[in-house]
């Protein structure tokens, strides 16, 4: 079975995540778009096995929620932790983090972005092979 | 099969919720708590079939994310209309609705309860039977 034709998610795949901002492929369905009325952007994220985001930040702050599989997250200057379905992660504005599928289950989560009048998300550098496998198990 | 035991649920049931603001039988799970830093509060519902909100309003808005089963949301003069599994609702702040299980359904849902520094909820009226039922297909 091609992983990414998972028949059981419950959002549609949406859009293909750019290459500069992702490594692999991930896919994107922005559920809510930002509004001053909410003052939030919601979006549902689908990373194949070892698919994971750039490092990047948040201005107004982020929160995942694991839908399906198993992934990774990383804080900088703090280990890799292992994150799977039902999992909650708060990610305070401008904390450098990133996120991803672990190497071999897809990993998807719905992302709540916080206070997205801020801004959404601040890309930087991609995680290289050797930050992503800094955790052997998995 | 007891409808309660749902084993595919990726939340804990959570919390009972009080008699005063819900008919029948509906379990809430905290996922985020309010906060300064995110400006919302977030939760798990989970309604056996029948069971439903109070009338009630947001004055900080709510975004629903259907995660199981089959529901009923109805605003204020409109009509009832039926969600499902991977569904959104956006409500603005301050409009009167409700929500809950169709007859023959558990539902669950994800609630973004944005702007959370405004308040959570204001709990009114029950909904009756005749208005729950006011929609005859399910």
């Amino acid at each position: 079975m091609n992983p990414s034709e998972n028949q059981t998610a419950i959002f549609p795949k949406g859009e293909k995540g750019p290459a500069e901002y992702f490594t692999g492929t991930v896919w994107i369905k922005v559920l809510v778009p930002h509004s001053n009325t909410f003052n939030c952007q919601i979006a549902h994220v689908q990373f194949e096995p070892k698919a994971r985001t750039n490092w990047h930040t948040h201005p107004g702050g982020q929160i995942l929620i694991v839908t399906n599989g198993k992934g990774y997250y990383q804080e900088k200057d703090k280990p890799v932790q292992i994150i799977s379905n039902g999992d909650v992660v708060t990610i305070s504005p401008d904390v450098l983090h990133w996120h991803g599928a672990i190497p071999d289950s897809e990993f998807s989560h719905i992302a709540v972005n916080t206070n997205s009048q801020k801004g959404i998300a601040v890309w930087l550098d991609k995680v290289t092979d050797e930050e992503y496998s800094s955790l052997k198990s998995g």
